[in-house]
């Protein structure tokens, strides 16, 4: 079959660049070499093994957000998968599985409750190994460092036979912070608490050999991670606006955009009609909260650079509506129907989501390949 | 195999209750029966044929919002198909691809712009037949009623060998409505405008035998449909929050839930945590602008009943955060981990689609069927 370009997709359609991937990957893996500590990817941005074995050339380490994703990896050879959600009872036959073709799978908790639910399951034959998950931040689960259940939840499931691989956290909140300054305070308080409740963990008496931290804006801009042994970050292979936003990275770096076509005009509004909406994009408004909103996405020509200030302000399931950042109707350029522009995305986990398949586009707008992705559970 | 139960299925799942979808569909068919229109069902928020077959026992006409949703109901049998968003040029060749499997294909178009692309297709040799999509509400697309070019572009596609064969619109504004009474005067103003833009056509000589109005709110409140040949509904068959906050329907209509459990707490802050988050729940967030803000979606038990005033707070990737509407942390019950809960969705349309298929749930809680469903383009 003779190559395609972009010109002759179908749309709407998820673009890849290749080159930016690459250099936001070497970005990352050299961030975390200079910072001493191993990469343990998490590939539910990605959920594509072409992607993920160009951030891992050999089958390294991952982080997975849903037993599909342990399940799709583990096929391509992957052994050392963490499961870095809260385990919930029903899905204890589905680790066992997994198990049982021989993939290493460590299950995280942070509750008594889960630790006797595993302890019972594991008096009947299942074999678990487990992660405490520490809350570095407030913004979501896990145990305070501090607190007197982490040291009784560990040593619990130690009597159980529950051997604790160690601990980890996601400072979440680091996507809400509002300068560079605020995201290194974040990176230090989520380094601080892990490694502080490792310390009391040892300090007891267990190896706790494994201290993980994971989020690509604290990964960016740590100072330091001193006691960390792990990094689990995702969105960077990617990224996207949010992290724009954040001065994680330029929009230049954004290396996924949804390709779209002008289908009509409202120029009273000021608004152009493409045929690429919110299942296109996804309905996440990430940047709504920042100093730039963004709308649904940030409009780009075909070479991926952004035209004037024009965002999409609105979108329906099949439309979105281009419209001037001023809300001046008459700011808006006039795009002829048929002319095909690519959107970057506000949040690259989210819009990657909606689609089952990159088209991997070169530097010439040709599509040089096309790579399967995978949703659901 | 034995058949499973809702408490063997690992979550999150979709979760579909086909006694309150029939009920549903038999609602709205005696609604437009009582109007004395026809019905073109929106299969948009389905991508079920399981689904579509319940709404149209017969093979009859169905509205799409992708021709990936053309191509599926074809490959079932469905021989009209209206295709309900404004041509993009680089469709043009998939729109011929399904008439050569006998489909007929409707497509729309909104300016003199796409009039030209299609007549200079046609001198080619392609063959369309056409609706024009008419403004009722000036939420995005669409010719105003009154414009002078909607006759022109009538007249220029006859011209070009294109027959007219009728006009269409959809009044998406009726979502964000306050009122009955708003909804119902919405749905004169979507009458009245399509029926005005027929009218001119016929003056100008032009059968336009289609006068084609959709939307769930405007087709359930609507007093009369004088003139109207057809009604193009979709969210009707599942409905969701949206529609309960709209008054359209009550939340015990809702067929459509996310199966999800429990898998940790957060007393100090009243949340408890799920497995189920934004890619389980969609990120929509439709009900933000209502009167009652339903969070993410309303926590109910296992029978579907509301559990107190419980909503998703918050989500995450792959985490939901339960909490009382009140904000206040002693509100919110303890339901141990492991307790599965049903979330009912914002918006019927984007939860679905974060799926492939629908768990058919039967009274006594059993899986009765898997039904699969599609997305992407």
């Amino acid at each position: 079959m003779p190559q395609r370009t972009l010109e002759q997709l179908e749309t709407p359609a998820l673009l890849l660049d290749p080159q930016r991937m690459d250099r936001n990957i070497e970005r990352m893996r050299s961030r975390l070499n200079a910072l001493g500590v191993s990469f343990r990817p998490h590939v539910k941005t990605n959920k594509s093994i072409d992607v993920t074995r160009r951030i891992l050339p050999a089958q390294g380490p991952i982080t997975v957000s849903t037993l599909l994703e342990a399940d799709y990896f583990a096929k391509h050879g992957f052994r050392d998968i963490l499961y870095a959600v809260c385990i919930a009872p029903n899905k204890l036959a589905h680790v066992a599985a997994l198990q049982e073709q021989g993939v290493q799978l460590s299950i995280i908790l942070d509750s008594m409750e889960t630790a006797r639910v595993l302890t019972e399951a594991q008096a009947r034959g299942r074999r678990f190994d487990a992660l405490i998950e520490i809350d570095s931040d407030g913004h979501r689960s896990g145990v305070k460092p501090d607190a007197p259940e982490l040291v009784e939840i560990a040593k619990f499931l130690e009597r159980g036979g529950i051997p604790v691989r160690g601990v980890l956290t996601h400072a979440g909140s680091s996507y809400e912070c509002t300068s560079v300054e605020a995201i290194r305070a974040m990176a230090e308080q989520e380094r601080a608490a892990v490694v502080h409740a490792a310390a009391r963990l040892r300090a007891a008496g267990m190896a706790c050999p494994v201290v993980s931290v994971g989020s690509t804006p604290t990964a960016m801009f740590a100072q330091h991670l001193e006691g960390v042994t792990e990094v689990r970050t995702g969105v960077f292979v990617f990224f996207d606006l949010v992290m724009a936003g954040l001065n994680v990275c330029s929009v230049d770096d954004i290396a996924l955009s949804v390709l779209g076509t002008v289908i009509g005009h409202r120029p009273d509004k000021g608004w152009t009609l493409l045929d690429a909406g919110w299942m296109a994009m996804s309905r996440d408004r990430g940047t709504a909260s920042q100093p730039v909103d963004q709308g649904y996405g940030l409009v780009c020509d075909l070479a991926g650079r952004p035209i004037q200030d024009l965002i999409l302000v609105g979108a329906n399931q099949e439309h979105g509506i281009v419209g001037h950042r001023s809300g001046k109707p008459d700011n808006t350029p006039h795009l002829p129907v048929g002319t095909q522009v690519r959107i970057l995305p506000n949040h690259a986990c989210s819009t990657a989501a909606q689609y089952d398949h990159y088209q991997v586009v070169g530097p010439d707008h040709e599509v040089s390949a096309t790579w399967p992705r995978f949703n659901g559970w």
